[in-house]
């Protein structure tokens, strides 16, 4: 009978590692080195021996694992097939063929951002929900649709892209992705900075940010707290942006409740709050229960989900 | 063995019936009215009555129904509640266990825009596809977005409730639904005319749409089609707004392919076109093969859907 399961979250520069009992208790966790040279060749190896070292260091037998979950940071298609990732140095493959072929175990696959939210909702910032948008407010915004329990992956893997909505049509600087006017061009560390950099040019008006060489999004929220007036606008318009770009998600996949995570979500509560406040103020009647929340489970998030995907297949 | 089931399209003033056999094929259309009087006690022991006698009159066993779907014009929760429908003098209650015990037969309830959608993907616009997203243009802005053949219901029945996404937060006039700017005010046929009443006002630009006393959405697309270059303006306007909103959806569900559907797709090929190009201008890199496609199914959308509720189950 099943009795453990691996949760993997695949990174650029580290593979985070761990064994689960299928109860949902995280037994042990590690990391491992991503090796991206030769167009990743080795990655999926070694991720394979951790594992299998792993079950033989733990005399557990082949027949007690029920799977390994694992998070890719790229589009991963509804049968584990992955057009690309950049970071890793990788084509188009399928994940779950090649590590069920290293491992003799079976696999599914997800994106590191969807597996994320899953992860959040399982025992994180969503725990008891089963319908859940998750932000990740990071260098970028990334997203993950959570329905019926589910990652809603899309038809072309790009399911909970919500960094790359379009929110503001007048923009002129382009995204990374080359659009212009996406939302994470305003919402994530690196956007609120640009906003705070306009801001301090655009006026001269005395606040604590002046006193910076470069302000961060963390000055922001800082100076926020301090109750700097100009502060204060930065993060109304930040806080206007996502408000109003969660209420039209919410129209869409009308989720139970919204957990923001990353590093801009170590503003804690008053981040909730002014974000919350600018989505009542767009909400559809019927979207305006939805609850907010901040994620929880840090850099743990993606063990934890790539755990889940395997545990609720 | 089940080789029947039946397929409900509840509305506000009749109901539509099918029977379908369990392999998809329509076996037999009819209607009957809808009592809305007394907060509408009669529609379910009507709409079992209709059920009961026309499996008499074929003299199709009890053991053969594999059950009903019906479609509802109100938000329909996973268990099948309903917390009101107010064209139906409805308040809160639970369609599928009343009408299982009306009838005896396994009931799926959805809403009405959902279920019709369901309706496009399996044998209209849609077919072929696991994941779209319909859109409505009718005197409201209708929705539904479907999800590995699932109805996207949410946690609130609000799942695509895409008419009250806010597309514009600069809206002085409010929606039916409270707020300001909601997609349904500018891409509905009533926003649509209401767009040309505001273009007709602004300029004195001859116009084919000036011989109208009062212009409508069908007015308009004809005058379009007629080079009219008020009517362009009018056009470029609305697929700007509706072509903009869909990109930013894209990024939330990710579809295969967009249906058009509604009063205002009688336009055709030229709404089609109109909207897909400004969806392109706004689409994320991976959600632009997104496919276009019109509604195939009319006034059937809905009990074609209710009879996939069933058979999907």
């Amino acid at each position: 009978m099943s009795k453990y399961c691996f949760g993997i979250d695949l990174g650029g520069t580290t593979v985070k590692c761990a064994l689960f009992l299928t109860d949902g208790t995280l037994e042990e966790k590690w990391e491992i080195k991503t090796h991206t040279e030769n167009n990743g060749e080795r990655i999926l190896p070694d991720i394979a021996k951790t594992i299998l070292d792993k079950i033989k260091e733990k005399n557990i037998s082949m027949e007690e694992v029920m799977g390994i979950g694992i998070g890719v940071p790229g589009p991963v298609r509804e049968n584990g097939e992955l057009p690309c990732a950049v970071n890793l140095h990788w084509g188009r493959k399928n994940i779950e063929e090649e590590l069920l072929e290293l491992t003799g175990i079976p696999v599914k696959a997800g994106n590191d951002a969807n597996v994320a939210a899953l992860g959040e909702m399982w025992k994180g910032g969503g725990q008891g929900s089963r319908n859940m948008i998750m932000v990740t407010l990071g260098t970028g915004v990334g997203g993950g649709i959570i329905i019926n329990e589910k990652i809603l992956t899309g038809a072309h893997g790009a399911g909970g892209e919500l960094g790359h909505a379009c929110v503001n049509a007048e923009e002129t600087v382009a995204c990374n992705c080359g659009n212009k006017g996406c939302l994470e061009q305003y919402a994530s560390a690196t956007g609120i900075a640009r906003l705070a950099k306009q801001a301090l040019e655009s006026s001269t008006e005395e606040s604590l940010l002046r006193k910076k060489e470069t302000v961060t999004a963390k000055d922001v929220f800082d100076a926020y707290k301090e109750q700097d007036a100009l502060a204060k606008d930065i993060v109304e318009e930040f806080s206007e942006y996502l408000g109003k770009a969660l209420a039209v998600f919410a129209c869409v996949a009308d989720p139970e409740i919204i957990v923001l995570g990353g590093g801009v979500s170590k503003a804690g509560q008053a981040l909730l709050d002014c974000v919350e406040k600018k989505f009542q103020k767009y909400a559809f009647s019927s979207c305006k229960e939805t609850g907010f929340a901040l994620a929880t489970l840090g850099n743990d998030a993606g063990v934890y989900g790539a755990a889940k995907l395997v545990l609720s297949k």
